[in-house]
């Protein structure tokens, strides 16, 4: 019961920020809709395919659909001004739902008894898949490869149920999990965190954070924590 | 028997628009066959995956692959002259392969007992799939979820077979469907009709209805029903 | 037994492919990894989707998983200099793997009765699946659909195994079939083989066989054969 409300709260932070992206790059009321629920979603369907569990099953989540398509159609008559105000609070909703998600996730698989990577991948793939679609969607490269630590709770979150230091028989682990892998993700956004990345040039000169040519969004926040969390809008995933 | 004469039109049309696309992209021969096949196949090859009937099934139809084949092939080797004259109709052959591969991806979701929601969604994916698979392989961004009337159709037909307005028992019913739903995207064409989209900009600037950065094709008609329609050429779905 | 060789051969050449492309694009570690895993188990994915395989067998590859996630790990690690050195080779590699996938996911096809057409697809899509899907994960254009020989060779290797010329009773028929594609996709490369274009304007003028427009791509080798081998580095597939 209170899981759903994570559920809840997380479907309609990520079918925001697939509506987000839809408006940015101009796409019609019908590429909004359908960026929206593809984010909410993809990441269950994709966890699904993967791990060999029904796709029909998605159907099955009748609330959580109206939920994101109705968030999706306020959020689509809010003025300008009302959704930049959301937005600066989505990534907190957001990394709920990248922690429920993928907790979730780790446990279908666990249940089909399977091995700790695919656990991990499966935590993983239901966090972050929506938000990969999403993005290939609206021709952009995956936020998710490129910037900021996203993924890496979500792999946390696998870990810890892969290893079964918390299980479906333990609410209160389970609870603690979540809460600790959304508290790393609101942090690593508070703080800038980023995973370094390697260069392939023979020089030594230090790969510099931001690639000019790498940012084809026109989301240019003033950067997480600075009021404007805009750029922060448009992470993850998409659940079960 | 009729039914599988507007199947045909369907997948010859789509066959030739992803083929097209993949000339305008300077693909090679290979590129050509592959966006053909994707276009013509893809939407009912994400419908079956997305309502769990078998993927396999998609093999069975040998007459529409050996059809989409010799079309790409003979598109292929046709001047460009007349492949201009072709591309001029594609889009009154490719609403009637919407509006087939729409009603009959209802029809199959319909039989599987699912809800309203999943037999819309069904309808769409089948009818518009293939389209986004073949924009997505080419560096696209989605024609179909930014510009122009073309998935709304489809949603009316899953409406339609979804609320049992029309069914397997009424092959009439299913016909006029076919008419009205072929009908009105030959007339949103025409027309030019478009979905709103919506402004994050917080003034009250009217959208401006082309993006020039949002063009990445070399196909700059002079707009439908003007005599160029190579614009009209390259949208839509995928079927069964 | 020796085929695991081939395999291993195989799945590394894909994840350094895939490992380079995401360094190339700027990606964090999570992406380097990411696109790694999927260039190398990406075709045997997508096969298993299209020819009705579950795909939870790809999940009991446990050593080419560690093969190619050590691969990765070892290439982020080493100096710069190394790794353009062993990309001269790479493509040698990868033809193997090429070869060595097209094959089993033909094999695969063919145990399951299914018609010719449909073993060159999965041969196809078994060889030059993981590497589509990397080059969409990467914002790029599909390489295999627009430049060189490559997917031809796996069709080959689909069309020999479709036309029951070779098959598992007959191992050196199979190794011969190997060696063949694989030969044939060294020469190509080092040959600069190309697959014809088609072009849509009526001029008769000849089309260039590279468009400017069309290289999002850092990788700006002097070509194969000149010693600098890092476009060729960049090419197929996704395994078994």
């Amino acid at each position: 019961m209170t899981w759903d409300v994570f559920n809840l709260i997380g479907t309609i932070a990520f079918a925001v920020s697939g509506a987000i992206v839809a408006m940015e790059e101009a796409y019609d009321l019908f590429g909004v809709f359908v960026l929206a629920m593809v984010t909410a979603f993809g990441g269950g369907l994709i966890r699904n395919v993967l791990i060999g569990l029904p796709v029909s099953h998605i159907w099955a989540q009748g609330t959580l659909f109206t939920t994101a398509f109705l968030a999706t159609a306020v959020l689509i008559i809010l003025p300008a001004t009302w959704i930049q105000r959301w937005l600066r609070w989505n990534f907190v909703f957001d990394a709920i739902g990248l922690s429920a998600f993928a907790i979730q996730g780790a446990l279908y698989a666990a249940g089909m008894r399977y091995s700790l990577g695919t656990i991990v991948v499966a935590a993983v793939m239901t966090g972050i898949g929506g938000g990969i679609v999403r993005d290939v969607l609206a021709g952009r490269k995956p936020l998710v490869l490129r910037d900021e630590i996203y993924a890496l709770w979500a792999v946390l979150a696998g870990f810890a149920v892969g290893m079964r230091w918390v299980g479906p028989s333990q609410p209160w682990g389970l609870y603690g999990l979540l809460v600790a892998v959304s508290g790393l993700r609101v942090l690593s956004v508070l703080r800038g965190w980023r995973i370094p990345r390697r260069s392939l040039r023979p020089s030594r000169t230090p790969i510099p954070d931001v690639d000019p040519d790498d940012t084809p969004t026109p989301t240019s926040g003033a950067g997480p924590g600075t009021g404007d969390a805009s750029e922060t809008s448009v992470h993850h995933g998409g659940g079960d």
